[in-house]
């Protein structure tokens, strides 16, 4: 099955899109549609020495670019990389969409193009990030910033079922992102998602802080799109901050300089521990495809990753665990008299 | 002025509460009353070889703790140390109040007491955060759960005074808590806030978002007390992570052990950089009284910077400028016909 790929989106792209799709195919056999400027992306092709038969170019002439308004930049550009990779996907029947360009025009033209999971209201974007432990599941980081508690519960039982049969644990256990720990804590939308939660079948833990995020207490933690792109964001914001004050203390005389150049493996190995482009991209939950979305920086090893990622989700058929695990969802609200 | 002080506040009270009082009267001579139980109070006194007359003990029976309902907590502990600091507050007719204590107790507490300033319809928590510049002031960080456009409104006004008249900032920058820069973004609620800025006399620069927070590039950041709280919490999630990951590679062999000895002096000084406590305390804006809100972690050093701060405050009159510029801002808002 093909994963295609929108060429054009990222910061940096086309450049390094086409180094991680040719690294993609080295490294894990992945077969590729990439979906933009034809004549660029030859060249970067031959450029990149690459001559077989595994990636395939598919010529669009519009780009959406990073700051566009999602909505109308997807009606208008019919004949964009992103809008035309995604017609493919569906056309083909299966396979994979990735891109890291405008996260809002993909979540957007998903949504039309492929439509939702039968029980998914709403898509939600689901990112892996690192924690003491392992890693866990955040979802939702800015797919759909009005959140309903159902939405929440339904991104829940989805990260659910991405957790074990893609990510490979066993009854991962769930949290909802709150002010307290206490179930009497939080806004009255907080406080129904915390009901619907804790009636569900999944392995509800309660509320989780902000603080506790890094410690790797829980598998995967649920909270509406606003509120994960914030402590996403925050995140990153911190990250910076600490290496900006690292970097300006380890650079102050010859002997913090000697002594972090003694130290350059360890930081290297911190940098990778806390480095995105390590889990490859994010899965766009609740779409009917496997829609993978990649940050504006990617850098060509993330893609790559992200490629790979793709590959093993196909594998795994995790979308239609998804889906059984939805349909379960709405035969359980059902039977309870409850309307999702 | 007299400076009323929770001494059963906060996790490791009353010890570190009466050590940074003490602290606090020998470095800035300031006058303090201490709410708590007299026995343990008076005998941690002596313990600090405390015999001056600039504090004073006021006996209370009851403490409303870390984790009790706030409300409730309030209406029933009418004789905890925070119920009976803040009626001495207002019986008094000036001074400060701090407590390092339950939080949503003091917010609750000191609006039901102290009531509102005029124009003000919610209280904010404003924290004072390091950046890489210098710091910068961000309110709610929990206060308000439920925040309108119109309290956000206020508090960017109530900051602002904080900022020129506490701070030494002329003409402070402020700026939206946003998912992204651009004027469309966010929910409604939020869209409205902007407009509501935007319209303002304030210096409002637009939307940040989290990864900017720290980079200095404004001087106020606003938010409703949910997102802001969550903020604040990741934040301290996130610097958690990095230094135990630090740790963990600074202890991982013996050249590292040796390399990070050499950087003891950076380390330290990163962290200083990074510690709350050397800016004090948290400002409550909006209730009629200068009030203090510690960190439930505090040392004795971060109350003694409280106390500092708390004296400050009142030497500068900024709870009347504050007031002063929300009524400003109602006299703008009538004519131009806006309810507030």
């Amino acid at each position: 099955m093909k994963i295609i790929i929108d060429a054009m989106g990222g910061d940096f792209a086309p450049a390094v899109v086409i180094e991680g799709a040719v690294a993609a195919v080295k490294e894990c056999g992945a077969e590729i549609i990439l979906t933009g400027d034809e004549v660029k992306v030859k060249e970067l092709l031959s450029k990149a020495h690459y001559t077989g038969d595994k990636i395939i170019v598919h010529h669009t002439t519009e780009v959406i670019d990073m700051s566009e308004p999602a909505a109308l930049s997807v009606r208008r550009k019919k004949n964009s990389s992103i809008v035309v990779g995604l017609n493919l996907l569906k056309e083909n029947g299966g396979g994979a969409f990735f891109s890291a360009g405008n996260t809002g025009a993909v979540v957007c033209a998903a949504t039309l193009i492929l439509g939702l999971l039968p029980g998914a209201e709403r898509p939600g974007i689901a990112i892996i990030y690192p924690t003491l432990k392992d890693f866990s599941l955040m979802v939702d980081v800015g797919a759909n910033i009005d959140a309903k508690p159902a939405h929440i519960l339904q991104y829940a039982v989805m990260a659910d079922a991405y957790c074990r049969y893609e990510l490979n644990k066993k009854n991962p256990s769930v949290a909802l992102l709150n002010i307290g720990e206490e179930e009497t804590k939080g806004t009255e939308s907080v406080k129904e998602t915390y009901n619907l939660l804790s009636q569900s079948k999944i392995n509800f833990m309660g509320n989780i802080e902000g603080k506790d995020l890094f410690t790797g207490k829980c598998d995967i933690v649920v909270c509406d799109g606003f509120m994960g792109n914030v402590a996403l964001k925050v995140s990153e914001g911190v990250a910076s901050f600490i290496y900006g004050l690292l970097k300006r203390e380890f650079t102050s005389s010859l002997m913090s300089t000697t002594a972090a150049f003694l130290l350059r493996a360890n930081i290297r190995r911190l940098k990778k521990s806390l480095d995105y482009s390590e889990y490859g991209g994010a899965p766009l939950l609740g779409v009917n495809g496997v829609v993978i979305i990649g940050h504006g920086r990617s850098s060509s090893k993330a893609i790559k990753n992200a490629i790979r990622v793709a590959k093993e989700e196909l594998e795994c058929n995790v979308k239609d665990k998804m889906a059984e695990a939805l349909s379960k969802l709405n035969i359980a609200a059902k039977k309870d008299g409850r309307e999702l």
